[in-house]
């Protein structure tokens, strides 16, 4: 276990409060592993000293940018090309296993189980359930990997500019070749589809193991009032995701986080 | 192939319609299987002498409803309750193995290569991945899975108030048994996806086998100019599915079915 870690990514400071909450999340659901978080130039002082509090490894690496407009548009998210920073997750060779979470995940039970899965191991993409989806994802850190994935970025590109165009077609045996390198859904729910096929979801919402917030309405932008507890979505945004799921991120924000927030002076903190 | 068959289901002449170009999509891909339709009392003579025009066997069947109007109410499609008659599909024991495909699908390219799949065979739904979609399955008629799964309908009865609820608590180890019975997505694409992730849509969209036109807006249902070729939604519904491909149902209605309606003398034939 000693070896095996949970990895994030933030390349800024709002990625850093997800990777924070994430953090505390599996720490609040008394995770045997490490935690690690990559993260660029950008994130500040002061959010990399919460990040300390909560991870046992911060890794500094170079931003790395599909700069794939075409595709990006396609995907309607322009900012998602820093998405290819994920690709250093692969250097972190003093572990053996890793489980990279994307930074708009929380984890709700333990997972550690994941740790028994092969690289690369995955859930389905809800948009093309043939491609896996690169929020959560179960790894070996390589060189040699890190490596042939620079290249592929390189030669073959990415079809929808992010990182998940990328692995997905890295990892192309992935839909056909190994049930065990399919995680169930309830290890990357992600959070928006929760209408699309409502009595599933229902039905199997007990069983959700880590949520994952995607697309433009992350939890950190809603805004929430601690004293009734309640929550706005960001502005123009109609909320896609369960409201439970958001105010559980935040109640880990207020007990655990904004606690710690109080002792900074950075001024910077108190924006969020 | 002499036993082995394509089946499809239609309660209505609406869907009858719909069977109808999927009937004739499959002869025009070639397919060396027989086709089967079920059909219940309410689909009227001058629909079935068109379906006998297509298909080698009509078989009538009693209406099955789930009257689960909760569940259904959920899935916001109060109608489609009727869907469990479906399940009389494994009466057909004249075939050793038969593929199901809903009156609502249409056929690109020969698909009879789904033969050597063995039941349960389906591809996932994109609403809750760990679930399959019940449009598109390989299955084996048996009188005693029929009997089983009436029986499972009335103890267990349907989390979704249709047959795709009922079919996945039949079929529970479909996540995660065996991968041969993962259909690729490109044989059951569920045409109102091709925006959730579009860069995968355009990456895949050549390979595509069958398209399944879910939701409302079924193809029947929008205004086609023959003249011009234009297209028009449904009143009320902005459509989520790809016109070209809604095209394509239409081109098959104009060449192949139009010429034999106009053969006949029921003005109800015109309604369409
Ligand atoms: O500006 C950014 C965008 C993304 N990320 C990282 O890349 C992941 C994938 O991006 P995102 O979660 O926004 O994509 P989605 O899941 O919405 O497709 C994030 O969770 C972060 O870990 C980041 O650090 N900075
Ligand atoms: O009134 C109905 C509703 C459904 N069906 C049959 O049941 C299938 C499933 O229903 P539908 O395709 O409307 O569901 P969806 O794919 O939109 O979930 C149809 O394709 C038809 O074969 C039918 O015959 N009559
Ligand atoms: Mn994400
Ligand atoms: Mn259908």
């Amino acid at each position: 276990p000693d070896r095996e870690a949970f990895v994030t990514l933030a390349t800024n400071d709002p990625y850093a409060y997800g990777a924070l909450i994430l953090g505390q999340s599996l720490r609040n659901v008394t995770t045997t592993r490490k935690l690690a978080v990559l993260v660029t130039s950008q994130v500040t002082q002061p959010l990399r000293r919460q990040l300390n509090l909560v991870f046992d490894h911060i890794q500094q690496v170079d931003p790395l940018d599909s700069q794939d407009a075409a595709h990006l548009t396609l995907l309607a998210r322009p900012e998602l090309g820093i998405t290819f920073s994920k690709l250093h997750c692969w250097t972190l060779t003093q572990y053996s296993k890793c489980v990279f979470l994307d930074a708009d995940c929380l984890v709700l039970r333990n997972v550690d189980d994941l740790f028994e899965r092969e690289e690369l191991s995955a859930a389905p993409d809800v948009g093309w359930p043939d491609c896996f989806n690169s929020g959560v994802f179960v790894f070996r850190p390589s060189l040699e990997t890190h490596k042939e994935l620079l290249q592929c970025a390189l030669t073959l590109g990415s079809f929808d500019g992010g990182d998940q165009g990328l692995l997905n077609t890295f990892f192309k045996d992935w839909p056909t070749k190994d049930m065990n390198r399919h995680l169930p859904f309830i290890y990357n729910m992600t959070s928006s589809m929760s209408y699309s096929y409502l009595p599933a979801y229902l039905f199997f919402r007990h069983d959700i193991r880590i949520v994952h917030f995607i697309g433009l309405g992350k939890p950190w932008l809603y805004t929430y009032h601690v004293r009734n507890g309640h929550l706005q979505p960001p502005q123009g945004l109609t909320s896609h995701h369960d409201e439970e799921f958001v105010k559980k991120w935040w109640s880990i924000f207020v007990s655990h986080i904004k606690p710690r927030l109080e002792q900074e002076s950075g001024s910077l903190l108190y924006e969020l």
